[in-house]
């Protein structure tokens, strides 16, 4: 495998996930331009050539998604992406993929965060999840960009790499290194490429009800059910990440994903620095859930406060963690800058953290 | 309007469903065959034309839903619909046509539950919902469909039925009468067909980043935050609906919604003759979801115990409204004939009644 | 009817053809960006609400037909479009309105030349055709666009406006009146919109192979014999529209449609003013074809000479026309500037101008 | 590479075309099912997975084309395919994928001979063109099913193989063996899939007017204009295939493609055994058309006729051809039996004989 040379540089973010993509191991790209999208699939198509690759401008994300899927069905490591509307015209391909158990890694370069629920819920039909990992800035994006493959081909699923406007246009000093995950997995059926078949490739899609299905050995109920207990051995297997910090004796704890993350963080340090009991903390993987972290942050603390740039859904995966344990407040809304790509300018650390204070002395009057 | 005469006669659901929708003043159906979404559409595509009516059948879900968008933003009443799979791909023009505020009644002839995530948090980007009901039997169905024309066109917004197979087979004798909901909302914009726009219509979907927005007059991030308000003006709007009993003395209340709900109902009364307090309660609307009902029989009840057929979705739902009030059981699980298409043959109300007692006793032996 | 007051005043292509689309009663217009059809698109979005139209920007060419279908189907005069691209996308659905018997105007505001068979062969399936008009300047646009809906509702067929780049930035001073065409076409089918059908509505696409067809009355092979035999009468009840001059005793006739024919026609009168006989025919209707022109033309001339700005499409229904009386010659070719959208700067009326030269010289030789 | 064992057996036309497939080195197929495509689905979805293969059953056509595009822009020896309906859906890919250079294989399994314009002109936008192969039994499905895989990749460009329900159903006895056409052509861009990239590997499609594109290097002219001449080259280097009967001496020469072909050399024989003066030419290759061969027997004939079922569509290539020469006499039309597959049951070689001549008389009086 042609591996990019570890280089330590100043890289947007859409260029060092690129830069991870290809370090990955990704030899095949394809999406429809869509800001913050663009910027991504700008760069590799400057940059596969370069290893050997193929990036293809689609015309549509469902001609994208398709591209991606054939291409990862011959063995190739492949990835698509686009921002929340596209991603909503790949649902029906993303979880066919899921049941044809092929591995893929979608980048969502969302605007603003109201796409939480399509990522972790899904939009397809059936018992399926993707894998979601959210980064907060560049590095950390680079490290679960090349994650995403490794948990994709792994499990054989779609790994859904979850961004946004300002990680792709951060720019930040980093070194995308080859990230070693071991021997990669058996996977067992991936096509040789040019050389023809040469592993044990079976059909990876059901047929509907045809004459022919019998003939091919499938029961669509077997399968469905095949799946669903991939999909559990999968949610099990795989293990929550979460960044936190003063979270032990915190008596209100802040929740937030993402690059708002960062500003949260901020918010709750400025607070802490004041004397003010607060702590954070920020779901990395989003699908799974870090359920036990919530858990035990929400068992002490008087409150827990949840902020999202959307009207509220990152708030269900909390409030199914902290089962009552504590009030959950909504600290978020949707909060949009004039081109409705991310957050609006009078969002800042001031705000947030007055947002927070006001839940400390609501809560402080509770008890 | 051309409404069609009430009449008792046996129907199966497809039909009494295609007889609502023309009593709800339905004149646009579209859809691409997919069993058993199908049955619903070739209905549909005899009845129309006797009363004036368009039927179309499309050549793809994504066909049918954007014929279904452009007909309802005339201002004629208009459906579309599917099975899980093709509602997947219909995503992208659900939640635009939510941002569009045009309203449109779909149907989701499932198979199996599996699509429970997909109709309650969407598949689409952004802050959305669609308004969801969920018939037991054919004649609730009747009820519902017209219902949901009347939601939909009240909050502009589009109501999705969630049926299923058995809905679709199901042979009942009911009698097909125009619900009167009241003189018919003002939606202010819609165009008159024909006769060419007298109202006053408007640009009902924004335009992207372009040089003449402005001119328009568009901000997109004004627009997404309208639409966020009227969502959540809907969702307060809207009183929940749900079907219920035995539940004020339960130890273990049953929650299960559409054709396992009679499942379910069958197996609780079966219990309670035999003296074991066992109650149920069953969501009809799924948006908003009975979140005050589940809550307060969680507060008298020793555990809740949830069936679908899935790996576990509505549960969700359920435990955000117990709120570790009580333990919450998942008596469900994904239940498939050869067909792919709904529950196993070994499924029964005898095999849901020993999972129901299980809870019982295990209940029983904790408290 | 709300018409637009005729007003001369300097009007860009696309302002012009928006006007004359909602002066003929265009109520329903969608699309999805992509130059230089995206002009187009923002002047419908900004005037159609002024008339009480509804103007959508969908996220596909796919989603914009289907909406345009949909609206149409009802009774609206709809209209939608795209470039080259995005018409291919809609290739399956433009094909099945023309079975469905539905009127509808599509605008290609193209790239180039290149897509004449893509506009007058079809890339649908099967025996149909649109009939197609193609524009010089702002002046025709502005009647032709309304002949397209006269025509398309006169037929129930689509009906293809050709234009390009040039024609979307040309500004001319032009005067928007609202065409009389006599009374409308009793079109007998259409709905009435909000007010429920009271026409004599029918099903206009047929099911495929379901059981219920035969209750439908359908015969898929009547159906599309019904469709071949509308669109002979159609074919042979409309009139091939010309523009010509000098051809009576022209040695050559040089060919070329659509904005290219206004530097055709500026060589061609240089010529002239020098002396040599040349003389220009410009086919207005490319469907259908003006064949007995053409054919005159070639039988008095010693050559023809086709430009295209493509490879060579035209020429074919030149060759068809002309039927081996005199030599054909091609005197174009795909000539693209940096943006791919138009003429390349070298190709200019001296360049043309050349090149009829060359062939008459060739000519003068031969005979 | 796997190569599927020569066998002599009874096969149906679509396992046969299956069989071939393989054989040419095919590894992988994508396709939603649509009869009488559908029965070649099924035969790749039994059978790729014995060779190593991935045959993947879309949930649309647009979906199979773009895993299609997607495996063999990795460098795996790919197909999908299609009836017309589908096939249009998948023009603005198959234009693209001329465009970017990708070779595939593509079936078109039609319903009549409606599509033959969809075929050679295509619906696409631009200046492209498809190779286009149509057998007339399962014997030479076999031969030009593995040529067009050779095309493909020789010239970097999609072939398309146009058969009919009854090459699909009709039983035939044939050895399928791997056709040799000397070394695989070097394409020089391929992945090697799960090994990463080490060939040569480009952008194989332009990105649209981005900032990256100058980065890039690319020209979308040049690019345009460069597919033109490698379109060009491949029109002028693939001969033209080519069956003909009877045709030096014959007053009336019949055309006809595919599997009316053999209908109309049925019919042309039996009026040559009653000493009637005809002959027969069927294009083998559509495009490119045997020009030459129709000129030359129309040199010598009296008239020409000429056989589709359809309203008329290769007659166009026929008069291109002929050029005036002749007269050229349409004897086709659309015939379609109930279901809308096939032909009529009342077009037999007896209603073909007296068409033929019907022609014959008419031309012996004019002459």
């Amino acid at each position: 495998m042609t591996t990019a040379p570890a280089r330590r540089e100043l890289l947007e973010g859409s260029a060092a996930i690129a830069e991870a993509m290809i370090a990955a191991g990704c030899r095949f790209f394809a999406g429809y331009p869509m800001t913050p999208f663009t910027e991504v699939l700008e760069e590799m198509a400057a940059r596969l050539p370069d290893v050997g690759g193929v990036c293809m401008n689609a015309e549509s994300e469902l001609e994208a998604v398709g591209m991606a899927w054939g291409a990862a069905a011959t063995g190739t490591r492949a990835a698509t992406g686009s921002t929340g509307q596209g991603l909503s015209l790949m649902q029906e391909s993303l979880a066919e993929i899921s049941f044809a158990r092929v591995p893929l890694v979608v980048l969502n370069m969302a605007r603003a965060q109201g796409d939480y629920y399509q990522a972790t819920r899904g939009g397809g039909h059936g018992d399926y999840r993707h894998l979601v990992l959210a980064p907060m800035d560049v590095a950390e994006a680079v490290e679960l960009t090349q994650l995403a493959f490794h948990l994709a081909w792994t499990w054989r699923n779609p790994v859904l790499l979850f961004g946004d406007y300002y990680l792709a246009h951060t720019t930040q000093s980093v070194a995308v290194e080859a990230a070693d995950f071991g021997p990669p997995p058996d996977i067992g059926w991936a096509l040789d490429g040019t050389t023809g078949g040469s592993g044990t490739a079976r059909l990876v899609s059901p047929l509907g009800t045809t004459k022919r299905r019998d003939d091919v050995g499938y029961d669509l109920a077997d399968h469905y059910r095949a799946c669903a207990d991939a999909t559990a051995e999968m949610l099990e297997g795989v293990a929550p990440m979460v960044d936190a910090d003063n979270v032990s004796d915190a008596e209100v704890v802040v929740i937030a994903f993402g690059t708002p993350g960062r500003y949260i963080r901020a918010a709750v340090r400025a607070l802490r620095d004041d004397g003010v009991k607060v702590g954070w903390i920020r779901p990395i993987s989003l699908v799974p859930f870090p359920v036990a972290e919530v858990a035990a942050a929400a068992a002490s603390a008087r409150a827990v406060a949840v902020y999202e740039n959307n009207q509220g859904q990152m708030i269900d995966d909390v409030r199914l963690a902290v089962l009552g344990q504590c009030p959950v407040h909504f600290i978020g809304g949707l909060s949009l800058d004039h081109s409705g790509f991310g957050i609006a300018p009078d969002l800042d650390v001031t705000t947030l953290r007055a947002r927070i204070e006001a839940v400390v002395e609501q809560t402080a009057g509770a008890s």
